[in-house]
């Protein structure tokens, strides 16, 4: 699909400098324009790569001045937000080329499973008895949805994400090994929600793990059986969440991140990445750090005094000798 | 399936207070119980939840003691002990409503592998050449089992887990570039192992990976190339084990550990959530915290002085100073 | 497959010292020798697993001299350098076992995608529209290739591994929720690239995630959207890497190492396990320690004397105590 300068000045409210008739199918970064490529100047910082750029349009700000003459390959499209602008065209773009909903031949679905209107299922994609999908969900290729989920509208679940896998819960038999505990919970996910690539969400022993609306887990995350992930929480990589924690809405929480079961954090906490969390967090918005974390400010405190604890040694060395010189004196 | 007051009683060896012919048809937590639903009281701290239930049965132990009325819809059923009752209760449930061990069309089993009785086995797995299933095994959609694996008896393996990749491997060439270390070992798994979610365990170079009897691995756990676990070794979510490693059997082993390779770690051994292991563990039962780890109990003491370092750096500076104005004094 | 001791000796230049007729069907290592295997000893510290074992051939070196008798069942094979004709023989071993290259029926591969030839692709698979596969690729069970991946030649995906999710990008909106940023880019594989099971790495909002040629990822590692790492890096299991950082050729990074966004990387950077990296790494060649890591050298001081605090703590009371007695003299 191609646009030329003047359909894009037209669908952006812009006016054209150079040549109205060119076009182009393709969008790219300003460091990395080529012919037949659109990109944009928004960012000062990125303007001297505007000199020497085989893009065909470049999108700028309507006051952007140049400094010295662009390639003569290159239209400029002036408009009044150079960011925004670019935003509009990408979702055209991505309109235009969004491929329509379609569910694969090649995805498992069992019979009694029931699927919402306008639902993309991927190849390779599992689903199990009685999950229930929403309406405009994508399930990209080798998901799995367990017996029993429940998955709102307008949820995305990247690829090989599993929900519903059972809990990691064994009760110590008398002859020194496990018995594996029956998990007959489900897992539910609200509308909005996007869970990242590999990441597995574990049904509950009973009741639901509950994901709220607009959650937004990124890949190789560990949900484990009945956590609660509060609204519009939003969770980086490789994050892992024990059993039975309930975590506010609107928190913001680093990659890697480990958080033992039966927690309870506040809204809006947020923690930095790496961080462990062995107790609950009650204060709204509190931001923690460290393995085991604590405020934020705290740690950083603490972490320059360790990087500086040679230093440290030395002074109280030093203070031991000085301090039996001065003894020794009396 | 319905079961009502009268035949749940009769189960349990229990006595109906109340309607002895209300049924239900779902198990539910105390604090969510609802019409059509059975719940059950054993911890005291839970005994508030029980006057405002709309649940339609609620087990309770013989001698508990109704401070003020429940709902008119909700009957008891007394037994010796409540939580022991429920237990059963759930497997009862679960025996009667777990599907009967099936093999999907859609698994992708290679002619040579071969499987088991009373095996489960889901749409999306793949099993390669030469592999063996033992009896009674549960391997979940999108299970990877990869040519001459072996697993025992009553394994589970959880949606998505990797059995037999390739070791991590690479042998540097003299171009400064990398040659991939040919893989011809395998992967063993005795009885009764589970594999969690999106967990992954490499195949060995020469011999065997090997998953002694009864161990228990949660999601997204990586175990390299060579590696052996004792029995009955339970391990949490995320931890990283590398190649040829030998942990011991009954180790408790927390989430977001890593353990370096050519270990060995005595039987009994627990490590703490986020830890790295850097050396053999040598003494059974000893708990370890940190990265790098050492005993949990020294952990615990320097952790708390690391959280006091800038207090510590206070009072060294106070006692320069007043060593300083000592000094001058004479 | 089976092979003599004569055959053996003739492949590897050695000679044979017992029974030249007896023939070896399986590679064994030295520990556990048994009966049709093959064993090599060249390291010392194993010698003493020769006198007793059961392998019907080892394979030592020219001078090694041999202490008491060994097994009258076992034939040695004297080469110049046994370890290295042992890794000839598993090459050896595997060129004659490994099977043909072949494109299962049970991968769904689109139709506009484009597959290089001598490809080994497994049952469950998927490939997505416009992706591109080089030649002698493996891609085992369960990959996920989406749309307008390309890879190069020669490339191994472990299974289950994702190639091409979207980027974890979220705008947040006026409503204190977030909207969903459209993924345009796209991942390139260059050559010789290894990827580990249930590895994923996410396309680029524009432009390319980019994985430079020879690198080799581990199993559960995550890459984000824009990511570009160099030449030859080798990074292990369940390393995380954010968006738009740019890691140098020749790195060598240990497991559970976390790297924030938009940082550069230097080359031949070494990183220990379980760092976080927080800054830029600007000289080539460094290795790092710690979350927030800095020099391991210096890192390995400060560690030394966090051990070491409640000693530290105790001889600053006692300074204290001792200043506190002096000054009460005067």
């Amino acid at each position: 699909m191609e646009f030329s300068a003047e359909q894009i000045a037209e669908l952006l409210g812009g006016e054209v400098e150079g040549d109205s008739q060119v076009s182009v199918s393709q969008l790219a970064k300003i460091e990395e324009g080529k012919t037949g490529s659109i990109c944009f100047l928004s960012n000062k910082a990125y303007a001297k790569y505007i000199y020497d750029n085989n893009a065909s349009i470049i999108i700028v700000n309507k006051d952007f001045y140049l400094e010295k003459a662009i390639k003569s390959s290159c239209t400029l499209v002036r408009v009044p937000d150079a960011r925004l602008a670019f935003t509009k065209l990408v979702e055209t773009y991505h309109q235009y080329t969004k491929k329509e909903p379609e569910i694969s031949d090649n995805a498992f679905i069992d019979e009694s499973a029931k699927i919402g209107i306008n639902c993309s299922i991927s190849a390779g994609v599992v689903i199990g008895a009685n999950a229930k999908i929403g309406d405009n969900c994508v399930l990209h290729g080798g998901c799995q949805v367990l017996h029993g989920s429940s998955i709102g509208n307008n949820c995305v679940l990247q690829p090989n994400a599993v929900i519903g896998s059972d809990g990691f819960g064994f009760a110590p038999n008398s002859e020194n090994d496990y018995q594996k505990i029956v998990h007959l919970g489900n897992v539910v996910l609200e509308d909005n929600v996007e869970i990242g690539a590999n990441t597995t969400i574990d049904r509950a022993t009973l009741g639901s793990t509950i994901i709220r609306k607009g959650v937004k887990l990124d890949n190789l995350i560990q949900v484990a059986h009945n956590v609660e992930i509060g609204e519009n929480t939003v969770i980086a990589s490789q994050t892992g969440i024990a059993g039975s924690t309930k975590i506010g809405k609107n928190c913001m929480i680093g990659g890697q991140v480990g958080i033992i079961g039966h927690l309870t954090i506040a809204d809006g906490v947020k923690i930095a990445a790496q961080s462990g969390i062995g107790q609950n967090i009650e204060n709204e918005g509190e931001t923690m750090q460290g393995s085991p974390a604590f405020g934020i400010g705290e740690y950083k405190r603490s972490y320059v005094l360790f990087r500086r604890l040679p230093k440290l040694k030395q002074t109280i060395d030093r203070l031991e000798n000085e301090l039996k010189t001065l003894k020794e004196k009396f």
